[in-house]
């Protein structure tokens, strides 16, 4: 039997229980954080020539010069018409769902004038150029690149630049076919920090980007966090995580289902069902015993259900949202007869499924929203990554002749209390005597 | 004299001159950051006992305990009603602006229903609680807590929680009182890297709170840099710049003063003038040399100007955008005799101020919009400050029985190409077959 965690509202201990199911913090390990600073320090230092020899050496290439680790538009449009009809329908329906979207996240200006006639108001601007991280190997996901990409190419970016290892320079044609699909304007094949650091200082070859966003393992974490400030960065992603909330009213083979498909994608991942309905959560832990045997990652998913998985038997639904909100879940499923009256309770979530129909892995390929979602609790205070993070506001002023007359007084009047003269003297100088 | 860099784009060496001109990159200082990890390490794990073990030795302060570093409200009340009456309604009015100037901010959720009866949407809901640091000393300004606070309240933030060191037991009656007026909920006069430690995994008395932002030394930078992703922050922001846009037309005693009000703050702000009309920076040299001895902060302002001002002077308008463009500043003025038609073309600045008088000060003070801005060419990416950064956005998704038909199709073959069959079966348990 898998051996699931059980917890109840009803326990004595159930909040310490609870913390530490949900104890989680990525290591800011020392020595990768050393080997980080070295790598950026000498790419911008040295540019194309330290890419080259990093790349080479991790990702056992032979490249000559940054010249053979950039891919031409006409490999990524071969690797789109290389695709099987099916997958290139699908990843084409995909795009088409996302695409319409984000659209509608599009920040718009505006602007007002008061009586005296002074305006003020907002401006959106796209960011000029952005970086895309993509992970080599298993968890290099077409998928993600749409979801990084068209977002941005709808904010109106003008140049997307994405950079993807291939360890022992092998090629992935689906993430390739995505990248042309969603509009990728260059494409490097370089990994790791030293990619990091060639998009935030720029090289002889790869152009300097304003932002960069997409996952990567801890070297790729450690890399942007220290590029912060240089440029914007994307939330460093951690471990992925699935609430599942139901009222015993679902096929519990569903459930079971929801549950592995967050589970396999690593170890750490992280799937808890909330029930009202202790009888439904020995029919979902049935169900597991059933599929799993079935499944092709049975181990990952056993070890991530083990030692991350919790079943919670709650009271009532009150009880299951308060859970909810504390744990502020990447996705979170309600699983419900009756699922609208309680969406407007959550108040922290990456994303909502609503509804038995609604699986988590609609939304992960072709719901519409971005499955690139806030982990680890942090949707308490971060959103799903959108077109907004690809557009960016300016404030505008502009104070009239008469607007001068009243906001001078009171600007003179704070910046003299605040010991700033040539603040006072600036306003003061706008006065009419 | 004072000695102001002159540079102009008619000269051979211009980009690599306005290379120099600009760089400025915030050391991470080894020393700084081993000293702020143990601070952190140690308030995670003592909490209060340690707050007040730093709190006592940094501020030379004596607390017994947590309780002694709080202030109740009254003596935030106190601090208000003892303003003179025309401070108090100096930010008074200024708070009102910007409130309503923030109000407009708000985001607002929509959704949309497909001829299939899938649902799509986005939620907002607040952050519930802030942190919220505001430096001791001499950056102590209370216009920068209604900067901070008025935008998190706007937002419906539930608990804001300011932060202040009190080096000497000294308080600020300015800050308490803006404090007070922008709706600040607790006040600790804790400061530095404990103070950040305190607010990111919360203490016996100080409540772990979902973002921290304001601005600090290189500890308090650095400590938020640590905390990311436990907590949101808001930007690490670097010295404060103005580039004044001319064309000639306006009072050279006006710009001169203009750039002062920023080279007034500290020694590493940045004052840059851009001007089509040699002869008119002639003149903001001589208003330069007049002002500046009547000026208190005179020395701050010439070591400046001096260091790390210059004059620009460019062919065209098109010239001066594209320089404005390339330094994406905090503060962009348009001094120019018709400046609209020119706002259009700056895709990258914190805030522009528009025309004559417009000064920088009065957005500072009292126009609405914020004044913590992107520096140090971070307008290329980032926004000014606002109410969206303390809302955040839920997907909602609800697939209905016969959009699962379709979308589990596309997702189950994209899942198969990714290698990841449970997303696929999970897609596929709900296709009716």
């Amino acid at each position: 039997m898998v051996d699931i965690k059980r917890l109840a509202t009803v326990d004595a201990d159930f909040t310490a229980k609870m913390d530490a199911l949900l104890a989680f913090e990525a290591a800011q390990d020392e020595g990768i954080e050393r080997t980080v600073i070295g790598i950026l320090a000498d790419v911008k230092a040295r540019g194309d020539a330290a890419v080259v020899e990093y790349s080479n050496q991790f990702d056992r290439l032979t490249a000559g010069s940054m010249a053979d680790l950039e891919l031409s538009k006409a490999e990524m449009q071969r690797a789109l018409d290389g695709l099987p009809v099916a997958q290139r329908q699908a990843l084409e329906a995909a795009a088409q769902r996302v695409r319409v979207y984000h659209e509608k996240q599009r920040l718009e200006g505006w602007s007002y004038t008061e009586a005296d006639g002074t305006m003020l108001g907002q401006m959106i601007t796209p960011l000029d150029r952005v970086g895309l991280y993509v992970p080599g190997g298993k968890a290099a996901y077409p998928s993600s690149v749409l979801m990084n990409a068209i977002p941005a190419k709808v904010a109106g970016v003008k140049e997307l630049i994405m950079v993807v290892p291939t360890p022992g320079g092998e090629h992935n044609a689906l993430v390739l076919a995505a990248a042309c699909l969603a509009g990728v304007d260059r494409v490097f094949t370089i990994g790791g920090a030293q990619a990091v650091g060639a998009l935030a200082y720029g090289t002889q070859t790869v152009p300097q980007v304003d932002k960069i966003v997409g996952p990567g393992n801890a070297y790729v974490a450690c890399a942007k966090r220290r590029v912060f400030g240089i440029v914007g960065i994307d939330m460093v992603a951690g471990p992925s995580e699935i609430l599942v909330v139901t009222d015993g009213s679902g096929d519990p083979d569903w459930v079971a289902m929801d549950l592995f498909s967050q589970a396999e994608h690593d170890e750490l991942a992280q799937s808890i069902l909330i029930c009202t309905d202790a009888a439904y959560i020995e029919r979902v832990q049935a169900s597991i015993e059933k599929l799993l045997p079935t499944m092709p990652r049975r181990e990952v998913i056993e070890t991530s259900l083990r030692n991350r998985g919790a079943f919670i038997l709650v009271r009532d639904m009150e009880e299951a949202v308060a859970i909810a909100n504390r744990v502020a879940p990447e996705h979170l499923e309600l699983a419900l007869a009756d699922p609208d009256p309680w969406v407007a309770k959550i108040h922290h979530a990456g994303a909502i499924f609503i509804g038995h129909y609604t699986s988590e892995s609609l939304g992960d390929y072709c719901a519409g929203p971005n499955h690139v979602l806030p982990t680890s609790g942090s949707a308490r205070f971060s959103s799903p990554l959108g077109v907004y993070d690809f557009q960016k506001r300016t404030s505008l002023i502009k104070v009239s002749k008469a607007g001068a007359q009243t906001l001078g007084k009171i600007a003179s009047t704070l910046a003299h209390g605040e010991g700033l003269p040539a603040h006072a003297k600036s306003a003061e100088f706008r006065l009419e005597n």
